[in-house]
């Protein structure tokens, strides 16, 4: 018999999962019992500045803690936070807060057991190779970056070999690196080893060379082992909860591993999945990347947390928020508003309502969840427990990897990547594609990957599009009229190992290693 | 009442034990159950490259295994391997081999509980917290180095903020910086604390200035809660064996943490310790540098590990293990050479006796530990337990920290540190003081530390000595004959954290920043 607890270790204060075995026993005996959870995912509005968040993580929290409350099974599958930038200073952990906290928020955010740390080291002995395969004549130019999980301003560009090659390099921050995505996306240390393998190094005399055609893969998966594993804590008020790899939804996948959350379907009938940054970044990952292009579940309800002041404040960016729920509902997923009060707003709530039903939104969830946590959202569930029953759980064994696709769930490679990137803009930001600008250079780029990808055996238009950008804008300028709101393309870069193109995205900046503050 | 084990938690398949809390329960209750185990030091002939280890792991292991089969209570705290070293493919990991290995090597050569992964993200973070400081005003050169556990040649040599400031920068490995050293000699997270903040960071206007003056010390000391803590695992023969940091005797300390060492005395009768690379590299650190000035305790006997080949192969290099052995010897410390053979190499056993005769050596140990294990060892120890209980434990309560020195035992510090380094230089290697020579810029190297640490009200004749040199060397040439033997010492680097004085000897390179092979 299958028993979960066979896969399972104490870690100090939290526990590990060998969530690969755990699921490859499920699949070698379908008649073991295991449940068929459902995906809720949990979003936010676009903050108003990456170090704003909305309280997603907090909504998480509560949000588990009301439905366990109300007697329904549910768990919640959390991002790591990056660890680097909480040491930065730059954000206060990503672990909730308050009531809605976990029993060991400081594990969680000072780097868990090791996960982001194993795989730095394993990205960054990619270069070591890369470098080795240099000396030997096998590599002439290198394309992978160097990695840091503590953000260091001067790193953003580097010469290395000072005096002697002052070859130039750059270093980006852990969790955006491709060997992240692979781990996130992967079901198998098999799986895990192809596609290291299929990881462009650099380049001999133009042509691409992977890293499979030099390295010993063993010292990479060897490194790897515990941090495929995830983490296995719970809430203040013992409501499990799974955290494992993925944050920075703007620059990457900003979803948990896959393997996380379909683990947790598999122990529970309701799995909450926290997806990064606004509606715009994480869920439409979610969607766009791991449901349709790697049979992750297309969730059977969202939550959309804003703040009444990211909501509001701003005129000329009130129109994002119902566009984010909107949108949601438009894929025909039933999408619920959530607004995370703060301190002293306890007076707006019938306001607030008003504005939701004028929108024509759901009945609002609202509560100051850091101080009341699941209590206060415990007695406005009821829509949503009957919406999640309407879904019900016939679709649930369709989510996970299966062949039958459901029409407008379907996979998008077929459209090719500039459609690809055209219907993300248009259903995620709005913008139709004859607004999507160009930049000098985006062109050429392209089809350099193109390049690239065709030297490695790989297709660019069957890679799934990954939109960089900053978090805290979905256009070039989202303080502008609607008609007059454009996206700007800059540059792709393949990641072939992860199956992924990196496309930039609108004029803002984004930092791929940040000032500690 | 004391329970060990309220300080113990599983970690995986190994145990981490709060060493601190355990330690410090012990202190505030002087009248519990304890033991006052005896430290053997397992220390080894000087290698002929760094990649050659004599096997003192493998030696450690095997000889606690024998002696609990003797009925003697013995465990074994072993330094944590550097990852970037076995990722790098330069060693095959340093957790035993054959018969004489832990339960799970893998663990221990690949990251163990991601210990040193956090010392490197909070050394970092100190470089990052500099970085600021110079945006700020408050410093205009940084002095601290980068660290990276996975080597990679061309990060030796580096600049940062390229096209900027353009700033020349270095990186070492991980286990040999200051922060490192730190945690290896420090009691409590508040002495940590101390010790970081007593670092020097870099100079304003030729100023020195600590970090103690600009950093938010809790970022720093929350990453490092759990690496603190060391890891619990056993031998095959299921033998406790202790893990705890601080690798590469020849460029830093190449000693587990005294804290590990301390806490296994409270709970054995007898502690072997290896102390890396050759007798002067770590066996010299543990003497000269943990005993004699932290409060480590003297050893009640030492084992020199080698093999038949390094011992006897090249006749000029054939005077360093009887040197070693009569050198521990004649520090009073009971000393037993033993022969870690190798296949084929069985039938030299007698040859190998006669030898060790004619030096005057106590009867050596000889065995294939790798194919036998333990039970090669086990009838050969009669003598050796026999000085352990020579030694007697009456001494065994004096050896932490305690205010009583032991006549030849006792603090260098007075001496100051050109004593310091002659006495090291005569007693570690065998070179008279009239033979030591300093490169030009020496002397002016020791002037601008000695400036630096007047400048952060530090006394650099309180320093205490790091020796800094090839594994396989101890002088500048040791294949020259005795009377032309001479060290040279080229530079000092002052670690006012940690207490010590970093002095390069010798002519030998020592890279900081090895190929991968």
């Amino acid at each position: 018999m299958t028993d979960f607890k066979d896969f399972v270790r104490p870690y100090g204060l939290v526990s590990k999962v060998d969530a690969f075995g755990y699921l490859d026993e499920l699949r070698r005996n379908p008649q073991e019992p295991r449940k068929h959870g459902r995906v809720v995912l949990v979003t936010a509005d676009t903050p108003l500045k990456a170090s704003r968040g909305e309280g997603k993580t907090t909504t998480t929290i509560a949000l588990i803690d009301a439905l366990r409350a109300r007697g329904v099974d549910a768990a919640a599958v959390l991002r790591q936070p990056s660890m680097g930038i909480t040491a930065a200073g730059s954000k206060g952990g990503a672990s909730g807060g308050g009531r809605s906290s976990l029993t060991h928020p400081e594990l969680v955010d000072w780097g868990l057991c090791g996960e982001m740390a194993a795989i730095e080291s394993a990205q960054n002995l990619l270069v070591s190779f890369a470098e080795k395969a240099v000396d030997e004549g096998r590599l002439d130019t290198v394309l992978v970056p160097r990695v840091s999980e503590v953000p260091s301003r001067s790193l953003r560009q580097i010469s290395v070999d000072r005096g002697r090659g002052d070859l130039a390099e750059r270093t980006v921050l852990t969790p955006t690196c491709e060997l992240m995505q692979i781990v996130v996306l992967s079901r198998s240390m098999d799986e895990i080893g192809r596609r290291v393998s299929a990881m462009i190094a650099g380049t001999l005399g133009g042509r691409p060379v992977t890293f499979g055609e030099f390295i010993d893969l063993w010292r990479i998966t060897g490194i790897l082992g515990d941090a495929v594993k995830p983490a296995m804590t719970e809430t203040l008020q013992g409501s499990p909860v799974y955290v494992h790899c993925g944050p920075f939804a703007n620059v990457s996948l900003g979803i948990p591993s896959l393997v996380s959350v379909e683990m947790a379907c598999a122990r529970h009938d309701v799995v909450v999945v926290e997806a990064g940054y606004g509606a715009d970044a994480g869920a439409q990952k979610w969607l766009d990347i791991a449901a349709r292009e790697y049979g992750a579940q297309w969730p059977a309800a969202a939550i959309v947390v804003t703040r009444a002041t990211t909501w509001r404040d701003d005129p000329r960016l009130q129109w994002r928020y119902p566009f984010h729920v909107n949108r949601l509902e438009g894929l025909g997923i039933p999408t619920f508003p959530l607004i995370n009060l703060w301190e002293g707003e306890d007076g707006q709530v019938d306001d607030l309502r008003a504005i939701a039903s004028d929108l024509g939104f759901r009945r609002p969830i609202i509560g100051n969840l850091f101080r009341d946590g699941g209590t206060s959202l415990e007695p406005q569930l009821d829509g949503f427990i009957q919406a999640l029953e309407d879904e019900g759980h016939e679709d649930a064994q369709v989510g996970w990897g299966s062949e039958e696709a459901v029409a407008g769930q379907a996979s998008h490679l077929g459209m090719g990547v500039m459609d690809q990137i055209r219907w993300i803009v248009a259903s995620a930001y709005g913008v139709p594609a004859d607004r999507v600008v160009e930049k000098a250079g985006f062109a050429q780029s392209l089809e350099s990957a193109r390049g690239l990808c065709r030297g490695v055996g790989a297709d660019l238009d069957r890679l799934v599009v990954v939109a960089v950008k900053s978090p805290a804008t979905m256009t070039d300028d989202d303080t502008a009229p609607e008609a007059e709101r454009t996206v700007t393309l800059k540059k792709v870069e393949a990641h072939t190992g992860a199956g992924l193109l990196q496309v930039n995205l609108t004029t803002s900046l984004t930092t791929p290693m940040p000032k500690i503050v």
